[in-house]
């Protein structure tokens, strides 16, 4: 399975066991759960459960309170903590800000929260808020997955960077992997308020079992990206200006690059045009150096706000018509084309049995479909398509 | 590729060159368009353009009038028609009967028509109604595409049906096939008015050019289905009962066998119930005589009229609140999940670069995602939902 298909789903596959802490590095102390019984134990407990393909996960459970993490963890010192205690922190954090800023946007709705965890391994929190007075349906979810993958699985995302792809894997047994991400898409109800979508994932596997020596994989993902009914020069420049701005701070080919990459990612192939006007889009990133990449990730989840809520408050109140809000409806009918047609995260979620409701959760509350719409040569619509068309530079 | 592809959308794969009439047979005199220039000369015309692969077909052409026949035809005595020839005649005859018996019960709405055809040989007659008094968006298209497809292709859809499967057509060039159909879906306004699809296809293919001696291919398969947001069992029971009329009238085995085809067929796997109520299905459907078969998929369309319309009657004025409209359209989201994710001929129509508008006409006006939507166990939607998760005997 190609650390790709996280995307926006975040719902990853086999779960049967735990990953292994590194030995090396003890793991900061931020759990509430009880430390799972040993690796052998559950491997006993779980062990006629035959994994079946890289294309099922276990059916979630609802729980009744937040976890402080849903990370496998244990007491130890306050020495520096791995990548994926940090990433998992950070993706919270970042839940909690969006969430926060949304409501104070919105004024009247709130986030309605369900927490659930995987028998193997993982949890998640999902958030969403429906029918306010800002936001038709707004739903900003984390999902922490650990467990094993099948190594036919291990091969294609391994033979996918091109690292490390040895004979040395192919007879190996199942690999530990570990996935976090935090993914999130904004309807707002005002056709002239632009939908955002954004997810930031983390991805890592073990060496396989009886392959030692192999080297350890991470990769990371993720994107911000604005989908507008009506274009407004002015919103679509400081959204990109915000995006280069975190881009810049790291490394000046990101932004070129990122904002190239989800041009072509977010295309409907079918309709010859992109679900908006862009952003920022990365996958399988690994060749730089992990701090490097786990603080853009970082600086990236935490622009969200400023990058979006500015041309909320703008626009949230816009009088609008009728024929305005439909064809934001129809807009939004791309935008359910491209997410259960091509969207990885999404596709990808569905074949393995993810928790639906998070996956799905991206679809806008209403949509439409007419037959034959054009938009009139010259009008506001016929500009916005043709931005779809044809992706423009914006800074 | 397998015939089953063509489906619902009827558009099928590259098109560089028209079928060579069978030579012993001539066909009906039903054209009044100008015989193609003789094979040779068109495959010089054509030699430049390469056969890309499977999965690409030429953008149709927007035509000013409709035309007789879509088929390659020539001037002949009256003698029996080949099969291709009356199948064209028949969906034809039905698409007519149906919009009349449409617009009839809408009583305001008339169909636009959009007549197409391809560079390659075929061509199409859409037909739209949308926004009517009693139609949300009624699409009924005809379709009849032919040309050659890639010689792989032609293996995948021998292979399928498990007939000539030998190595002799293995290193075979392109195969010439033909493909007609008619597709439509009807989705009312009024939530207690069930949508219904029809869709019914012949395919065909001549051996392949150097791989003399092998047999000549062809499948029928289509269908009818119901899909109410609401249970009358007066309605499914009258509906279903239509469809085993026309079955039993062949063959007694094919009501129970298409019946449960159409359960298995209509299964939005990720939701883990069907899209509505069934009806009939069938596939590749070649082990009975064609003459048997054809009349077969003719008592069937013929059928729909009667099978759905007096429901229609008895509906479509029903009084409604907005809590049954937002079911409805709960639902209709639900159809857009399976016709975009599962839909064997509006995925493959899509991949293909079919008539977008043509194949994408089945999605409804309007749909609705609610995060966590769940009826109340016992409640007229709970009703719905379980019929959709455990398919009933309705006689």
């Amino acid at each position: 399975m190609p650390a790709a298909a996280v995307s926006s789903s975040l719902l990853l596959p086999p779960v049967a066991k735990p990953l292994k802490p590194p030995s090396s590095v003890p793991i900061r102390t931020l759990s509430l759960r009880p430390v799972p019984a040993p690796l052998s134990a559950r491997s006993r407990l779980l062990g006629h459960f035959p994994i079946r393909a890289a294309v099922h996960i276990d059916k979630e459970i609802p729980e009744n309170e937040r976890l402080d993490t849903c990370l496998f963890s244990a007491d130890g010192p306050d020495s520096p903590a791995p990548i994926r205690v940090r990433f998992e922190k950070m993706i919270r954090e970042v839940q909690e800000e969006v969430c926060a800023a949304l409501e104070a946007a919105d004024g009247v709705g709130k986030f309605r929260e369900d927490v659930w965890s995987r028998p193997g391994g993982g949890g998640g929190i999902s958030r969403v808020l429906q029918d306010g007075a800002v936001w038709e349906k707004a739903g900003v979810n984390v999902s922490v997955v650990y467990g094993v993958m099948p190594p036919e699985a291990y091969r294609v995302a391994k033979g996918k960077t091109g690292i490390g792809c040895g004979d040395s894997a192919v007879n190996a047994g199942p690999v530990p992997f570990f996935a976090a991400g935090i993914s999130s898409v904004l309807h707002p109800k005002n056709p002239f308020a632009p939908t955002l979508h954004f997810n930031y994932r983390y991805f890592e596997t073990d060496a396989p079992k009886d392959s030692s020596g192999a080297p350890k994989q991470w990769w990371f993902g993720g994107g911000t990206d604005l989908t507008p009914a009506y274009i407004f020069e002015e919103d679509a420049k400081h959204f990109h200006r915000v995006q280069k701005q975190a881009c810049d701070k790291f490394e000046p080919s990101f932004y070129p690059r990122f904002k190239k990459w989800c041009d072509d990612y977010f295309f409907i192939k079918h309709r010859g045009e992109r679900r908006g006007l862009g952003g920022i889009f990365f996958d399988d990133l690994n060749e730089y150096d992990q701090e490097l990449l786990l603080g853009f990730s970082t600086e990236c989840a935490k622009s969200v706000v400023s990058s979006y809520i500015p041309i909320i408050e703008r626009r949230k109140n816009t009088p609008f018509t009728e024929q305005h809000k439909a064809w934001q409806q129809l807009r939004r009918g791309r935008y359910v084309e491209f997410n259960l047609i091509y969207d990885r995260g999404t596709t990808f979620g569905l074949q393995t049995g993810g928790r639906i409701e998070s996956i799905l959760v991206s679809l806008p509350l209403t949509a439409r479909w007419e037959y034959g719409h054009q938009p009139e040569e010259g009008s506001e619509e016929w500009k916005l398509l043709d931005a779809c068309i044809t992706p423009k530079e914006w800074i």
